[in-house]
């Protein structure tokens, strides 16, 4: 690990948790992340509501997030959240929804809030592009804020030739400032926000380096949790192309939490 | 009208239909928005499937294309698409889903081909934004190039505090070029690319100038093909909200028509 450069880069996430200005759905994650020792959220990346449900039932003991695509399920029903929701109370994880609203107002809140999905009804927690200025925030908190929901801003990509510079990250980092009440961290490949309130969730995390030959590029659990200051690894087809799901996640979240004390105590 | 500056820019859509480069879907929209005397796209932002299609039904005649949000509709079925794309064959007209694919190329391949509404089947025009790299358009392209289909690339849009900065743009318009077979143009506010084989389509477009509260901010028509040169006015709300929509959507084709003509005789 590289050396903290200030005192809160050292604070647990179960003290990250108990400060004052960090969000409740955010403080609720934190604290589930120290009583499960996982700050692992797996990528459910499956194309079948029965296997989404099986994956979650198997690997929600051992995570703290399930990220969702529900968009890529053949057969979605309503019921198929409700089960969701209850799989997530059983093994106490949180549901996102991996979204990445980007559009205008207007047209987020109505993405968001209806359709065939209704995810503000099911997911704890979605992210946004803040490519499209304040108002997808803005948006999204209408429908968000009175459930309870939290969003994560998509600062940086894991993928090959991202667009995201360093100003506009600083954009990002600024605009989740100015919406408290419902950003609540973001989706990057390192820690780019100073407040420990702020959750960093990195996306593309494998133990094996390498790529999928569409532009993903992956980083170790070691790497994005102790040199790069992120808080949670997400990782897909790590776990999903194993042929032995439950023990590939489980190896996950050892790696992420080894590599999580390991950033604590340097 | 600004003076222009080069004898491209004075092309009309059916010569630009019949240069060697234009994209075989670009062609087919510069054809029929020729013999229909349209440049107007309608959002069909309705959040019921039988809104949809008589809406569909009704401005079809007076329409290049009808932009569609598929996840705000709460009662979506595959006969729903299959109905919408019997209006396209009947109206002359292409369907246009702003899906705003924004993620890994391995996720949007199967956000665009699979999942419920499987976009790829009925859609026409898909749109993308560039922020994740190239791998966006690769993953698209995998499944939307062999049954013909085309993507704008999203470069500018018409919300306040749009993060997308001039460099962003042209890096766009670069990532455009890369991928002639699949990308045949833009959403932007204004003629970003030299070339006329690119078609340009702007949103938030409105008689009456404004906004909506939500960041949304809106340009006439005139602005929109005279002034900034784009192709294509798309309006939502400026004719779904009123009283009259087919009378509404007949004065925004003129109106467009119109901008355009005058745009050629400058």
């Amino acid at each position: 690990c590289r050396p903290m450069r200030q005192a809160e880069e050292s604070l647990g996430y179960g003290e990250r948790a108990a400060l004052p200005g960090t969000h409740p759905l955010a403080a609720r994650l934190f604290t589930l992340m120290e009583e499960k020792t996982s700050n692992l959220c797996v990528s459910a990346d499956v194309s079948s509501a029965d296997e989404l449900l099986k994956l979650a039932d198997a690997v929600g003991p051992l995570v703290c997030a399930l990220k969702t695509h529900v968009d890529v399920l053949c057969d979605f029903s309503p019921a198929v959240s409700v089960r969701l929701g209850e799989l997530a109370r059983k093994h106490n994880f949180l549901i996102f929804e991996d979204r990445k609203f980007a559009d205008i107002g207007n047209t987020v809140k109505h993405q968001y809030e209806g359709g065939v999905y209704k995810i503000s009804s099911w997911a704890h927690i979605v992210n946004a592009h803040a490519l499209p200025g304040p108002g997808v925030v803005e948006g999204l908190q209408v429908v968000g804020k009175p459930l309870g929901r939290g969003c994560l801003l998509i600062a940086q990509m894991s993928s090959q030739g991202c667009l995201a510079t360093a100003e506009y990250t600083q954009a990002v980092v600024k605009m989740a400032e100015d919406y408290p009440d419902f950003v609540f961290g973001f989706i990057s490949t390192s820690k780019i926000s100073s407040k420990p309130e702020h959750v960093h969730m990195t996306p593309g995390v494998q133990l094996q380096n390498g790529g999928d030959g569409l532009g993903q590029q992956y980083a170790s659990p070691v790497e994005v949790i102790c040199s790069k200051g992120s808080d949670v690894i997400i990782v897909g087809r790590g776990i999903l192309a194993s042929p032995d799901r439950l023990k590939a996640a489980e190896e996950y979240r050892v790696a992420g939490w080894e590599a999580y004390l390991r950033r604590l105590s340097a």
